[in-house]
């Protein structure tokens, strides 16, 4: 793809959203940029990027547009709101949803560009801030082959594992298996430290014989020994993550599947906010089991 | 340690028990075996073990002896049973249970050896016939220091990772620790492949996106790809798995902790069990989630 020939856009510039955007520019795209938080855009401004006003103006000059915002209903706000980019795309556009967001949304945005022309695609990532950082994201994409093999050079650019899951939509049903795994994952390492640490043992020596056989993990690994630090920062907060398993139960009621391991691991999460928590990482989960499960215990 | 000098016993030689006996043995070691099938034994008899007639015979001639039975129940039996190890066993000999068991079962034993002068521990394996076959268990030891080091040797012919994890009952508990660590795990990979399914995916595709990141986990790698192959032949047996989950949560009710993953798990184990699939692996967990999840549609 010939950067000369194409004007990026980029919508979102949180702390993924900036790095992303970043190797594009690196790569030699013109990128335009527009967020919420107008000083977020400073940094990638001084490195060349050039700020444009709300979703309208970028749609009115990008043929190529990335969004990567926080939740499903400012996903909704971008693309179907009064200045949105479904309405002033121009035909021939790429739209490009990198939010973990519903796909159901993922196929109403789909439809919508298609009846003007426009080529959408679902593109979810794993691989948090450290992944973003240095382009080394898992990107699961949904949505029409030619339009993923179009944008291949420009994934290429962000992420290292690049696959179309299916059509639109199958990048967000992906990235919500993911969620669900790392639901199960998480939650059992948290139970695994709380008893070790009830029954007396030295947490450390005991993952020292756990972590690397069947009950080894990223999270285990990963997350295990923040807990046990006491750091509770976010790597990936637990409002975005509570969001995530909201969207995969629903997901999953409108299937008509059940998944009990998912809803529980959905009102350990609610909980978890209910108790101010939601800017703490995921792995604040371990402070839940510190603090007692009963909602009565945190007052 | 000085192979002439000691005689071991060696009591269970079931997949696992008859690998880790046959360390000893190769290792130049007289061993003694006894076991509940004596056509089990065969094998081992052939290879220079010696047969004794149940554990009596075992503690009357061994001044180490190895046990590695099926259930808590049968640990019961063979250390207090009528011709039991407490009871037979000489003073200064050492007992060591490497059955998955109870953590109050075994300081009950700590305590009945001590009052005769025998050296109880307990040293739970994990790492499954492979590792039983390999030589690379990881074994999690409660008990003595002193005791745990005049033994190293030996565990050194069966595991790689050897560790001390405190007093009597502590290898029990971090082994438990390590059954709940799976069962959080293995579920969350269950669900994330089942809605995958549901949702119209690639299950393997899905796999390549998400295997390698935060979602990772030796349960997705190992038992993953197996659910999907329809492979749910007996690594670990579903009917041991849930006999371990239901120790871990009697123990975290005796420390007075809530374990809701661990409960969860408890009922969908058992509820796979209840379908007739105790004798597969513990990856058929899968088949619950396609059987339906409810007890009335299994008929």
């Amino acid at each position: 793809m010939d950067p000369s020939k194409h004007e990026l856009g980029f919508i979102g510039l949180g702390v993924m959203g900036a790095s992303m955007a970043g190797h594009l520019l690196e790569a030699g795209y013109r990128v335009r940029v527009t967020t919420r938080s107008p000083e977020k855009a400073q940094e990638i401004i001084a490195r060349g990027a050039a700020w444009a006003d709300g979703p309208a103006a970028i749609a009115a000059d990008c043929d190529r547009v990335f969004t990567m915002v926080g939740y499903p209903s400012d996903v909704e706000e971008i693309y179907f709101g009064p200045s949105g980019l479904i309405e002033n795309a121009a035909s021939g556009a790429y739209l490009i949803d990198m939010t973990t967001s519903s796909p159901l949304l993922a196929r109403k945005i789909y439809a919508a560009a298609a009846a003007r022309g426009i080529r959408a695609l679902d593109a979810p990532v794993s691989g948090g801030d450290v992944g973003a950082r240095n382009a080394t994201l898992s990107i699961m994409a949904g949505g029409d082959k030619d339009a993923f093999d179009a944008l291949a050079p420009l994934f290429a650019l962000m992420g290292k594992t690049v696959v179309l899951q299916g059509g639109a939509g199958a990048g967000q049903h992906a990235k919500m298996a993911n969620q669900i795994a790392i639901a199960g994952s998480l939650a059992g390492v948290v139970e695994s430290l709380s008893y070790v640490k009830s029954a007396g043992l030295d947490p450390r020596i005991v993952l020292q014989s756990i972590g690397s056989g069947a009950a080894g993990s990223w999270q285990l690994s990963n997350n295990g020994p923040r807990m046990l630090d006491g750091n509770f920062e976010p790597g990936f907060y637990v409002k975005h993550y509570l969001k995530d398993l909201r969207i995969a139960l629903d997901s999953a009621r409108e299937m008509g599947i059940e998944l009990p391991v998912l809803s529980l691991a959905e009102s350990l999460f609610s909980l978890l906010q209910d108790k101010g928590l939601g800017n703490k990482g995921t792995q604040a989960l371990y402070l839940l089991y510190e603090l007692g499960l009963h909602g009565q215990e945190s007052s």
